[in-house]
């Protein structure tokens, strides 16, 4: 998927979110939308959304000095999902179809995004909503059928808090055939999304492998994954992709990925031919 | 009122939507995007934001060679009020207090603005909502009093729409002691505010004097109004500003005036120290 022009001014939006978060100097927070938009002048769009969120990140980073300013949050948001666990896994574990169940909560911890420019206020009630919700994509026969005929599947984590939800459904995974579950994480830290750190904090090394992808970017940006990732990668019979950012650089990708998202913003929404908020669980047409 | 970090992403997103509207050539809207980042860059923030946003339209106006990009649309939504005009006039009218209803009713109009971000889709609907709302910050009584005082008033119009709504207000200030009322419209065609054009489309000029202030900011900027308009701002004995615009850019006057608006963008909501769509009516504490 492409940059829209519509991406440029919320480029601009999260520099300013992130810059307040690094640093409570005024100046520093006007040094960095003027960097920012020094270097989306003329700047080509066919990079991914994600790709030219990493360059603005990367600005906010060098400027304020501070690799990872939304630490602190991370930290809650794991802490606060992790205090979810048991109920959601209970009703998992009480519901028809565990599998879809799990599905859709980890779709529903989608919303735990500081990408995008929605604040969440109360995490445990927009779950249950989403929950409650139907699927508006819903290509589950699909995912059931390729997770119960795929020998190692590639998990692509998004944001932290959420992975606290990927643990219950890569729990349901491992109760399939998968002779192999990896669990792929940021390279760095970038806004709130999961690096090792995050993975070891939510306890999922315990369960299955995990892998840093190399890349500080927002996304699966394979160009800019170490080689060790993209070999994983191309060998994956199925690949279980998490979030707007994942699903922005590996859509035009050849490959049997699933979808697993909340549309969050206008852009993905209309490149889904969604409504914002909708529930995603879309197989990649090859 | 000065400008934000946050105003920053608003103008070039205002500036995206109105290049739009003035041109379908893609790479026309992102030269207006390059171009508003340019001259957003290093640019002082003391200016209140419709001082800025001037320049931002400014330069969508010349690089699309359209003086006017929302015409059709300024028409349209003149025509669709007055078709609502019968009815309100006639609530007014066997309202308890005709005053009180035509200034709640003012206030509602000003939901009829192009420069913020949100969209309305049903226009009459929300109307009444804000009707049947209390208002936040309400000076009625400081009004009505000042009102029956004032030998001249002079009425700052905003948007077109909204204006079928201001005159009903006219008509209601008509009934009360001012010698001379003077309805003022923007001097030039910015986003969707009103002009002499829309003043006598809707027929105010048939009910008090109006006059065109000079500029063609989104707001009254006295440094860049004429002459002959800032005379008659020194002498009104009353302001009465609709809008977002008139209350960035004469908040710190030193000056009798009466803001009417419905507060749109957070920025404007904290600056009042309300909550985002809330109705104002708020005497300037001299």
């Amino acid at each position: 998927m492409k940059t829209y022009l519509d991406c440029l001014p919320c480029f601009l939006s999260q520099a300013l979110k992130t810059g307040r978060i690094a640093t409570t100097d005024e100046k520093t927070q006007r040094e960095i939308l003027d960097q920012v938009m020094e270097k989306l002048i003329s700047l080509p769009l066919d990079a991914s959304p994600p790709g030219i969120a990493q360059l603005v990140y990367g600005t906010v980073k060098t400027i304020t000095s501070n690799e990872d300013p939304y630490a602190a949050i991370k930290k809650t948001q794991n802490e606060l999902a992790l205090s979810f666990y048991p109920e959601f896994k209970k009703m998992t574990q009480e519901s028809e179809d565990p599998l879809l169940f799990a599905i859709k909560l980890a779709i529903a911890g989608n919303i735990i995004d500081l990408g995008v420019q929605r604040e969440i206020k109360d995490i445990k009630k927009e779950i249950l909503e989403t929950l409650a919700a139907p699927v508006a994509v819903n290509n589950y026969a699909a995912f059931k059928n390729t997770a119960m005929n795929s020998g190692l599947i590639l998990y692509l984590g998004d944001n932290t808090g959420e992975i606290v939800f990927d643990r219950i459904l890569v729990e349901e995974l491992k109760k399939m055939d998968a002779k192999r579950i990896v669990f792929a994480v940021r390279g760095k830290p970038i806004i709130n999304d999961v690096t090792i750190e995050d993975a070891k904090f939510v306890g999922m090394d315990k369960i299955v492998e995990i892998i840093a992808n190399g890349s500080d970017a927002p996304a699966t940006i394979l160009s800019d994954c170490s080689s060790t990732f993209i070999e994983l990668f191309q060998k994956a019979d199925m690949i279980i992709a998490k979030g707007q950012g994942n699903y922005e650089s590996l859509s035009d990708e050849i490959k049997n990925i699933f979808f697993l998202l909340k549309a969050k913003c206008p852009i993905v929404a209309d490149h889904l031919n969604v409504n914002v908020g909708d529930s995603i669980l879309k197989e990649q047409s090859r």
